[in-house]
């Protein structure tokens, strides 16, 4: 090797650190972080997606906030770009309007401003991206590449769609069998359209705030409809029009996205798929992302930590529909041979998730603990999640188990 | 009181017995026994209705035979009266003719002896009514009385409906999503009409035979289009016409009766009602009862039995739809504190019951062994069975409780 001198070896010193430099600034132009992307996010959160922008929250970040889940640190998985809406800040509700139509007697248009002089209404509830879990599935299906950070606990305050509707002295036809909900085109933006059904009418709320502060931008302010117990998708953001409809919508967001395979109308909550195939979806052989499943995460242990013993305190949430209460949470660190009941936080129906402990009796080594929920309707998760392998990897609530040693 | 000479006595006294014969003779009148009703089924039946015939198997004869349920004390739940049908004898093949109709590219009829030169198949499988468990809905659904026999299980033989398809060389339509089977009406029945998912097509059994004998007349002999998997009432007996259609049919066997009040197309087994409230059943807010739902009976100890102990052996059945299997049967003694795996008889999906049993460490005294299935799709039972209190009182699956005492 040839010996160079000081001048010039600085000189190439400095090259390099310049080209390095602009690799990392062009790395970095190549995937900004979370709060470049957003606005107020945490710079930690994964992003798995940019425009539009898909965010998911690192399960240890997730499990550091188990009662609500910060604007910060909420996950977000958005269909559409509004310009000027990736922010945790509120939205100006001047002049956003909102169109009713449908299968009712009168027809209208309000501005989403009359809904603060209308009585509020207030719900926690758990929002899930129905692909939460989707990298759990094998072989990976098709989608963001979400582990279990795709969910959050908020709670929305707002306006019941039941209660504009009565103030409007609107009533719908018998007709009516599902709320289809459409997206701001602002911006040229591409349609976002969803439908539940009419059920879901009971709970929904026009959300104009999210924990406290108005509603972030990016989550759908500065109106959202939020439909409690159901996925993610299904809380149509920036609303515009609700529509009330004989049947479901055809836009690509209702069918074949967002469905799994079932034979419809029965209590089969899946129909099972060879792993790796197609399915023809169709509106008669396939159902819609909408009720939240039964599930329950383990918050603490963390896979792969060093505990003290003997006791070790193991703890986490659980949550549905909110239709029924979740009856039991049981943990299990034989395998499934015997399972032992935590203790819920809380009884009864709720759209939150429920907190749960339990404190198991640990020699000092190896251990994994799963976790299963149990609701009164007598739903709970499947033991090999993989059961319900579907092509878009959606609704995965397989037991979760996490390995831990005892010192 | 006035003396009686001994001759007038003994008038009185005669006469007395007479009346009681009588009495007796017509009290049979009103209530014949299982036997009298149906010729060769077990005396021991409860009868539930006469006409059409309504047996019961009591809950101690059910589980004498917890392998397979013979003819003799299988329950009936019949909606037809076919006049010289009342037996457990085969019924004749000669001249029975069945047609085939609707979304088929060729519509045809076929004579049941046809059947015998095509290849067998064979299907053990639970035969439960939908109404099995109504007597422990609170307060009691209108229907018939069932307590725990409304259930058995069964091999049938015979033609799959796909084999003598392919061997007519009919094709259905795409737009075939029912398959609707209508009984016989010789002698002036009613019509008696179920329509089932066209998937059921994959198992569908034309039985000529139960148990290895002649298909029972009573049961739907000579040919009986049974659905593996479903309730009951959707297994067709004494069929003579087939449908492909494109919707459900509307008959009041279809709607409203045997059906459940859901969301549709949603994971929920059933949406809860008001116990004793009313609803109003449609096609789009309701179910019919099809898929089994996920169940467990514990047939050792029975209800009130004094055992010896200390090592208790606890046994029953289990089972589901048959679509996924059962993954673990569990049985608490704390009242749902603490479960523990019971062992199961066979693995893998099945459409017959599975067998297990457990052996459990008890202090002499009382006790209350409370058991529940779970399968692979992650369905239970509720444990207050009385969440799904519909007004017509089907589907009951509510984990079952035994009390029992240990010597």
């Amino acid at each position: 090797m040839e010996k160079l001198d000081r001048r010039t070896t600085l000189k190439l010193m400095g090259m390099g650190a310049a080209l390095l430099a602009a690799g990392s600034r062009a790395f970095a132009q190549q995937t900004p972080t979370a709060d470049q992307l957003v606005k107020g996010k945490n710079p930690k959160l994964i992003v798995l997606s940019q425009r539009p922008v898909v965010l998911e929250t690192p399960y240890d970040l997730l499990v550091s906030q188990p009662e609500r889940t910060s604007k910060e640190i909420l996950f977000i998985r958005n269909n559409v770009d509004l310009p000027g809406y990736n922010t945790v800040e509120g939205a100006s509700l001047d002049g956003w309007k909102v169109e009713v139509t449908g299968l009712v007697d009168k027809p209208f248009t309000f501005e989403a401003k009359e809904l603060l002089a209308l009585p509020q209404s207030e719900v926690t509830m758990v929002l899930q991206c129905s692909g939460n879990g989707r990298t759990l599935y094998n072989p990976r299906p098709s989608g963001n590449p979400w582990k279990r950070g795709g969910m959050g606990n908020v709670t929305f305050r707002g306006v019941k769609l039941k209660t504009l509707l009565e103030s409007k002295g609107v009533k719908l036809s018998e007709k009516a069998l599902y709320i289809t909900a459409h997206a701001s085109r602002q911006g040229g933006a591409p349609e976002f359209v969803r439908s539940v059904p009419i059920h879901a009418l009971e709970n929904a709320l026009l959300a104009l705030s999210m924990n406290g502060e108005p509603l972030p931008a990016v989550h759908g302010g500065p109106v959202r409809l939020v439909f409690p117990g159901y996925f993610g998708v299904n809380n149509v953001k920036w609303v515009e029009k609700i529509e009330f409809a004989e049947a479901e919508n055809t836009t690509a967001e209702q069918m074949p996205r967002y469905r799994v395979p079932v034979i419809p109308n029965t209590h089969l909550p899946f129909l099972p798929q060879e792993p790796g195939s197609r399915y023809p979806y169709s509106f008669t052989n396939s159902r819609p992302n909408w009720l939240v499943n039964v599930n329950s995460f383990i918050f603490a242990p963390l896979e792969g930590q060093t505990v003290e013993g003997p006791y070790v305190r193991v703890e986490g949430v659980a949550f549905n529909d909110g239709i029924v209460p979740i009856v039991s949470v049981e943990v299990s660190t034989n395998g499934g041979r015997t399972w032992q009941k935590a203790e819920l936080a809380t009884q009864g129906k709720t759209f939150s998730w429920v907190r749960w402990r339990a404190t198991l009796y640990l020699r000092p080594g190896s251990h994994e603990v799963m976790a299963r929920a149990w609701d009164a309707a007598g739903r709970s998760q499947p033991l090999d999640g993989n059961l319900a392998w579907n092509e878009r990897g959606y609704e995965w609530n397989g037991v979760m188990g996490v390995k831990f040693t005892v010192a």
